[in-house]
């Protein structure tokens, strides 16, 4: 009987209830204690914004992935699309006298739509926090140690965390005009090596490390042999993460891989970045990284580095 | 220094850090633990609905107070307006093959805005409860002491719940017609006894009872005296009251409050309702009652009653 028919919700929409409810209030009730110990302090942005907060932050190329409306006013609204964007707004204007570094977390929903449609969740459960005015290569490393404690704490032990870092790509393709790389991009994203050495042949005579370097991924012993014979402009971004390599302790090492070729927030991001996997879940249960032009962005420039997880997706993970 | 001009939120969007954020998690956590104690399943409905499902609810009249939007295929959409609207949705679709009574708890936001957008919030944290397919008295009863012992929960000692039942006025305002009796609910809810009285001496010359009870509010001495000669369609509600009365201990009925001229509600409940008050709080913390049209509007015919507390006006009651 289409019961659903009569009352429908919207494409996307998520309508929650019994054990799904259960699971994930579990995890961020442990979640944001965990946050909380580690010395975060919560906070509840609005729901609705300026759709200009979040252009300013995540560029305006999301533009089509917001939900917007008019306010009564006729400015342009956008439900949240990340909380990154409101912690960096609350960060410039009520706490612009306050000393950094700040330690925001936070939790709630996220709406975002593609183009397509197709059946994708608009709304996503997120925990997350930011660490604001706080540069050093030491927080960098609190943050993964963070993460894996997290992943920990919520009782998931087939984790893995995925690290790259932006200043190892973004130099070499910086060499290529824009269009080539744009093109380059999108050949390494698609792990279409064929492609992006077709490409390479004629734009870049000496294209041979931007053919091998997107495609390392591995543990410590992919750094080294890679730093063994690294272009200089790459050597920054891989000694940084060597250094993290070097302080995580064993435990937390068997969680960590290097992966030198995600490209997708090299816009966004600034240095260290990295995905969350977890066992029994198709995509990437959470990211984060540092973004040290964001706090630029609203008229306070100050180095950041944070992450979100996605409730929805850890909900799923093998226990 | 102008730094919110730099980057402003919308009006009456809620921006909560730091003590605010924490106070209003505090109070959330254990009033959502009692009502599981207390049986009530939670729901997270989507944040945004077609607005059908809001102006089915709760009516055509609340239409102006949505924040609505149009989804990418055309159709009508409307943040949250209230969490009941969600729950009977979800009761008469995903719970249609269950068994009745439902007992569903929910937390989270509500959207809604005036026309005269005086810097009135858009935004209110809630938390609340329905009992779905029961229409006992004895559930009113578990209603109005589920309240009691949440506020006590809460830690709020200086509470007041001011009932009233919908079945006292209503019967004596079906007596006038349409417009006069559009006047007259305009008149008790201003308080207005001159002005109901020059209304009432042309169009109910045997007015007597409405010109006094929508002034009677008093503890159990006012339900006896009211009883001693009131009228016969106003009786079923005044005993209705008189029982809940009777099975209160003294500690609960020291907290409440027979209020019979409580007419807001009066298009939406259909027997027992109230408002939920604290010391320090200029306005309602809380209020709820019993709908038994509701379910109807969903294709599903069943009684219902519940409450829901505001987060942010229980922040700010004295402790």
């Amino acid at each position: 009987m289409p019961r659903r028919s009569i009352a429908p919700i919207p494409p996307g929409a998520l309508d929650l209830t019994g054990e799904a409810v259960q699971r994930r209030r579990h995890l961020q009730r442990i979640a944001m204690q965990h946050l909380a110990d580690a010395g975060f302090s919560e906070l509840i942005p609005p729901t609705f914004e300026y759709e200009e907060i979040f252009l300013r932050a995540a560029g305006r190329e999301i533009t089509e992935s917001l939900i917007r409306f008019l306010d009564l006013d006729g400015k342009a609204l956008a439900l949240r699309y990340d909380f990154t964007s409101s912690v960096a707004r609350v960060a410039a204007t009520t706490f612009a006298s306050a000393e950094p570094p700040h330690r925001f977390s936070y939790s709630g929903k996220v709406f975002r739509q593609g183009p397509e449609r197709g059946g994708q969740p608009r709304e996503l459960l997120q925990v997350g926090c930011e660490v604001i005015g706080d540069g050093r290569l030491t927080t960098d490393l609190d943050i993964i140690r963070l993460v894996l404690g997290l992943l920990a704490a919520l009782g998931l032990t087939e984790v893995q965390v995925n690290i790259g870092h932006s200043e190892i790509l973004r130099p070499l393709l910086d060499q290529l005009d824009l269009e080539t790389r744009a093109s380059a991009r999108n050949a390494i994203d698609r792990r279409d090596v064929s492609g992006l050495q077709s490409l390479l042949a004629q734009a870049m005579p000496d294209g041979s490390d931007l053919l091998t370097l997107p495609f390392v991924i591995g543990r410590r012993a992919i750094l080294d042999a890679t730093l063994a014979d690294a272009p200089p402009a790459t050597r920054n971004g891989l000694q940084h993460l060597a250094a993290i390599d070097d302080a995580l302790t064993p435990d937390e090492r068997a969680h960590v891989v290097y992966d030198l070729g995600e490209i997708r927030g090299l816009d966004y991001y600034t240095g260290l970045h990295f995905e969350v996997f977890a066992d029994g879940v198709g995509r990437a249960v959470g990211a984060g990284g540092r973004y040290d032009d964001l706090m630029g962005r609203f008229g306070t420039p100050m180095p950041a580095v944070g992450f979100a997880l996605d409730l929805g997706a850890l909900a799923g993970a093998a226990r």
